[in-house]
C-alpha cells in the first residue's frame, strides 16, 4: 500500500528534430520545438559537436556547459543507452535531438524510444523538418502509398538488382520508393538509376532540401539521360515512381 | 531571339503543412512556414471552411475575403487542376494548404505537384507536422526502412489477408509497416490486428499526435489483448513491426 501512495512522477523523453543544413532555424522548426529544446538540461545527441552548433544557433538562456550530453552513435554500447534514460525515471526530462531532420528516422535514436517505452517513459516527439517527407511532397509522386529503404547497397551488381526490384514493386503496385545515398557517391547512383531503369520509370531527385539553393526535379529517366543534376558530395534523396497507375 | 529577352518569371507552389487538430499553430509550425502562408493571395484547398478557420488563427495581415480560394478534392475535374496553375505560370505565388498535416501525403494534392514539374513551376515543400513521421519516430519501431500504406481494406477477409502479408514483410525484412483508419472503424481494425497477428509482433498506437492529449503506446500483440486502448473516433497511426532484427 505504502508504494501506491508515494507518486514517482517521470521525465519525458523529446523527441527533438533540428536543421537539415545551414538554414535559419524559424524556417524549419516550430517556436515549440525551440522553446522546449531551450528548456532541457540533458540531451542525448549523436555528437557534441554540432548539437553544440545548434544551440548557440537557437540562443539557449543558460551556459552550454551547464548541459549534460549523453552521446549515441555506433561506437555507443547497448548497456549504456539504458543509463542515459536514468534521469527521465527520477524525474527529469530528457531530448533526444538529431543530427539531421527527425530523430529515429534514417538515425539510430530508435532503441532510446523503444527502451522508453518499455520503462514507461512517455515519449514526446515534436516537429521538424524530414528530408523523406519534403521530398516526397515536393516529388508530384503517390504519397498514398510509400517505402523508404535508407541506402541502396553499394556493390554494382547488388545495387542493380536492388534498382530493378524497386522499380519492379512501383510498377505493379504504384507505392512511391524513396532511398539515399552517401552524398559523395551519389553521382554513382544516379548513373546507375538511368542505366537499369526503364525509360518511362519517373525520378524525382531532391537535394539541399530547406535550403535557400534547394533543387526538386520530377521527370522520366528517358529526360534524365539527357541532362545530369548536380548533386555531388549534396544531401539528396532519390524517389522513383511508375505514374501507370496514380492512386 | 526576342523571345530570350523577355524574361517570364514564374511564381511559385509552396506546399504548406498545417495543424492535425486544434493545437496552437506555433506548436507545430515554423514562423517560416507560417509567415509564407501569410503572404500568399491564392490557395488550393480541399476544403475552404477548414482553410479560413487555419487563416483567421494565424492572422493574416489582410481580408480573408481577398483571397482567392480553388478547391481541390475528390470532386474536382482533371481539366480544372490545370487551370489552377494558371497564375504561377503569370508570375503570381500559389500555395497547397493540405486539410491536416502535410499536402500530398496521404491526400489528393500530388496531381497538382505532378502538373507544376510538368509547367516548369517551382515547387517549394515546407515544414510541418506529419502524423506519419511522428508516429514513426514516436513508436521505436525501424525508421531505417519504412512503409507507409493509407488505409487497409474495410471488408473483413480483405483486410485479415492485408494485414497478415504486412505483418510478413516484417518479419522477413524488419520494415515498419505503417497504416491508418478512419477514426469512427478504429476499434474494428484494432481487433483485427489483435485477432490477426502473431503474439510476439510489436503493435503501435498512436493516437491525437501534437495534441495536448496524445497518446503513443508500442507493446507486443499478447500485451495489447489485455488492454485496450480508447481510440474510438480519435484520429490514430497504427504501426506493426517485428524485433527479431533491428537493423
Amino acid at each position: 500500500m505504502e508504494k501506491n501512495l508515494t507518486t514517482s512522477k517521470k521525465g519525458n523523453l523529446y523527441l527533438i528534430p533540428t536543421l537539415l543544413g545551414d538554414s535559419a532555424p524559424e524556417m524549419v522548426l516550430p517556436a515549440g520545438t525551440i522553446r522546449i529544446l531551450q528548456s532541457l538540461d540533458i540531451l542525448i545527441v549523436e555528437q557534441v559537436r554540432t548539437a553544440r552548433r545548434l544551440l548557440s544557433k537557437i540562443q539557449i538562456p543558460r551556459k552550454i556547459d551547464d548541459i549534460q550530453f549523453f552521446e549515441l552513435n555506433k561506437h555507443t554500447l547497448a548497456s549504456e543507452i539504458r543509463s542515459f534514460l536514468k534521469p527521465a525515471i527520477e524525474g527529469k526530462s530528457i531530448g533526444l535531438l538529431s543530427e539531421a531532420g527527425t530523430p529515429c528516422v534514417a538515425d539510430p535514436g530508435a532503441v532510446v524510444v523503444e527502451l522508453a517505452h518499455q520503462t514507461g517513459i512517455k515519449v514526446i516527439p515534436l516537429t521538424g523538418p524530414s528530408s523523406i517527407i519534403l521530398a516526397l511532397m515536393g516529388s508530384g509522386f503517390n504519397g498514398q502509398s510509400f517505402a523508404f529503404h535508407g541506402y541502396l547497397p553499394i556493390q554494382a551488381n547488388e545495387r542493380e538488382h536492388a534498382i530493378k526490384s524497386l522499380e519492379k514493386i512501383t510498377i505493379s503496385t504504384s507505392q512511391t520508393q524513396l532511398f539515399i545515398e552517401t552524398p559523395f557517391r551519389n553521382m554513382q547512383l544516379f548513373e546507375a538509376l538511368v542505366k537499369h531503369c526503364r525509360p518511362d520509370t519517373m525520378l524525382c531527385i531532391a537535394a539541399n532540401l530547406s535550403m535557400p539553393d534547394e533543387f526538386i526535379r520530377s521527370q522520366t529517366i528517358e529526360s534524365w539521360r539527357k541532362s545530369q543534376p548536380q548533386i555531388h558530395k549534396i544531401p539528396t534523396v532519390f524517389l522513383i515512381w511508375s505514374q501507370q497507375k496514380r492512386l
